[in-house]
């Protein structure tokens, strides 16, 4: 039997393996140091009460006759309308809502919705699952090193353009993978970028695939949570997002998409119809005891926990920031967004990345690895212990 | 946007819909009837006090700091071992068993490992979902009523034929989805036929696909519980199963598949590897809570629990046995497995299903809808609490 070819496509996970091949070297080196990690997007610290509370008393009820529950293929209503009274003003009717078990699954279910046959286009860096899904099933051909999948319309999103794709590089019809808070520059877009982008797929019959999931780090309330703040939106995106980093799921597993009744393919068929055939055929539902979780989190007191979560990591990256900056280097993110994006010009990513590992004692990620216009950056990860960051800030302040 | 011709091709689903239509149309004619229903497959008793436990502990855990964890794609080890422990003798290594959010997932991702070349044999009647997967990129091609999805190889399953396939229509190289016990029939191989299949398979180059969902209903210790029972299933089976039906799980979602080492692609490639990069590249792994929740079904009180929740439904399904068998008609299933398949000779499946719900007020699923084979058959679920399963007997039995 033969291998499918796309599967041989997809690029083997370079980036952390190599990075976790590094560390480890290292480490095994120097046996007394103790490296810090800045390098990762998983969440450590432990759920506060109420959220908490949501996920006990959903899995003591599951042993009770009333309590019981069985398959939630389409997840709960209470928490689709919890969802969207929260984050989206209630503008969105609970069919619009889909529960899932987190964005990344999404990610890679959605480009069932298109096929092998849509063009895409995604920003550069990115993270690197995006263009995975398409890959897989072919829309996308093989990995090129320092160029990316072939087939695959790369958008280069630097300090100099603003962090703004080009957009005269996206053909018509187009699928657009778009991440704000991004993973990995740490960069929101503006209102008018998101009007210029919503826009633009309008007028050129794409659909946006927006990654909102580190939206509840926003501060700045000029700044749009959601790309359904702006007008129009609801005929050419879908939005991604997640408990994971607000809530600290990324254990438990919970997410969402919106995909609104107004996004039609040609013709007029219902996204929203051929997305909840997508998940009826090959997804049985997010667990229910996260979903009470999600639903807890969705509380007054839960909403404020996540506020409070958030914070603490948002606490991490301006230590960071401050840190880098007071060194004389260059930055963006990290005051909207748990990622700090440090720019070191005329080196490569892996040299400053070594440098740091060897000098500082501190794990961080190489731009380069996220795309090719991520070469000369490095991204700190804010997620971490408080103490654990003050002390690789001490160490890079020296 | 053009919609993805692949899933144009999925057939809405009819089944359940239909049957859901029917029993409403019924109930608001009839609204003083207590229509019961015998026709899912959704689990309907509460947890026992372990596995409950081992949810609700973890639960807690993460909102402490040493008890929080984040992302786990690749499945908690301990619990991979204690699969291969408790399930397979222990004869699995731990990077053999892949966790995850439950069978149907798995069986909607496992296409991928060999795309949309490969020709697909299933069995007929069989669960709808095996080959979805397979047309949703493209492996198999439009619906036609009554036939299935054209390019799949329908292998009916008859009482005529002691409900094995007829293998010689199996072309060389092929995917083949085998259920035991088996859903709709309730059929389990026997260790001579699992022998043949494994022989056909090594022998043409196949891969099984082998779902054991229902593997801890049976009771008769001369019929396989595994695949892997069988010499030589190693080189040419995948095995995928759940905690759903076992320890009652629809709800919290966790399962796993078993990809041998020792299964190879043409050339000798890894297909054990492949499904690691699937999984890593579209999956991010099972809720840590469920995860805790199955390590502690594993425990020796746990698997106590387990049988206790079987033997439950498998109570229900030998008193439906009894009683249609009582009135003279012929069923298989039923006493190693919670579906009990009966005959109707001469009349459709509808036509029966139709009189069940008029005549007794009974839910059935018709055997049609699980394929061409399936006609003039009724499943008969034997999922439900045990005071409607004796009602629905006492009717059954005028």
């Amino acid at each position: 039997m033969k291998p499918n070819p796309c599967l041989e496509n997809i690029a083997p996970g370079y980036l952390f393996p190599e990075i976790a091949k590094r560390r480890n070297a290292y480490q095994a080196a120097h046996p007394d140091v103790r490296v810090i990690s800045l390098g990762v997007g998983n969440t450590t610290e432990p759920l506060f009460g109420t959220i908490a509370d949501g996920l006990v008393r959903e899995a003591k009820a599951l042993a009770t006759a009333d309590g019981y529950s069985g398959y939630q293929d389409e997840g709960r209503e209470d928490l689709r309308k919890g969802i969207s009274a929260a984050f989206y003003g209630g503008k969105f009717d609970a069919d619009e809502i889909f529960i899932s078990d987190g964005a990344k699954c999404d990610v890679g279910r959605l480009q069932l919705l298109f096929g092998r046959d849509v063009p895409v286009a995604v920003q550069d860096p990115a993270y690197p699952v995006y263009v995975d899904g398409s890959v897989l099933i072919g829309a996308g051909g093989a990995y090129v090193d320092g160029q990316g999948y072939a087939g695959i319309t790369y958008l280069p999103c630097t300090p100099e353009g603003d962090f703004f794709p080009d957009l005269t590089k996206v053909r018509p019809g187009s699928l657009l993978y778009i991440c704000s808070p991004n993973n990995p520059t740490g960069y929101v877009m503006t209102r008018a970028q998101l009007e210029t982008l919503v826009s633009f797929a309008n007028h050129n019959g794409c659909i946006i695939l927006f990654d909102a999931a580190y939206a509840e780090f926003i501060r700045d309330a000029a700044l749009p949570k959601t790309i359904f703040d702006i007008a129009g939106a609801e005929t050419c995106a879908i939005e991604i997002n997640s408990f994971s980093k607000p809530a600290g799921f990324t254990g438990v597993r919970l997410g969402w998409t919106v995909v609104p009744f107004g996004l039609a393919y040609d013709g007029g068929g219902s996204v929203n119809k051929a997305w909840s055939r997508v998940t009826a055929t090959i997804f049985n539902g997010a667990s229910n005891v996260a979903q009470a979780g999600g639903l807890a989190a969705l509380s007054p007191e839960g909403l404020k926990e996540i506020r409070a979560l958030t914070d603490y990591y948002l606490e991490n990256a301006k230590r960071i920031k401050q840190t880098l900056e007071a060194r004389g280097i260059w930055t963006i993110g990290g005051d909207n967004s748990p990622y700090i994006w440090a720019r070191f010009p005329g080196r490569t990513s892996w040299d400053v990345f070594d440098e740091l590992l060897n000098e500082y004692h501190i794990v961080t990620t190489p731009g380069s690895g996220f795309g090719p216009a991520g070469e000369s950056f490095v991204r700190f990860s804010a997620f971490g212990h408080h103490a654990d960051v003050e002390e690789a800030c001490a160490r890079l302040a020296k």
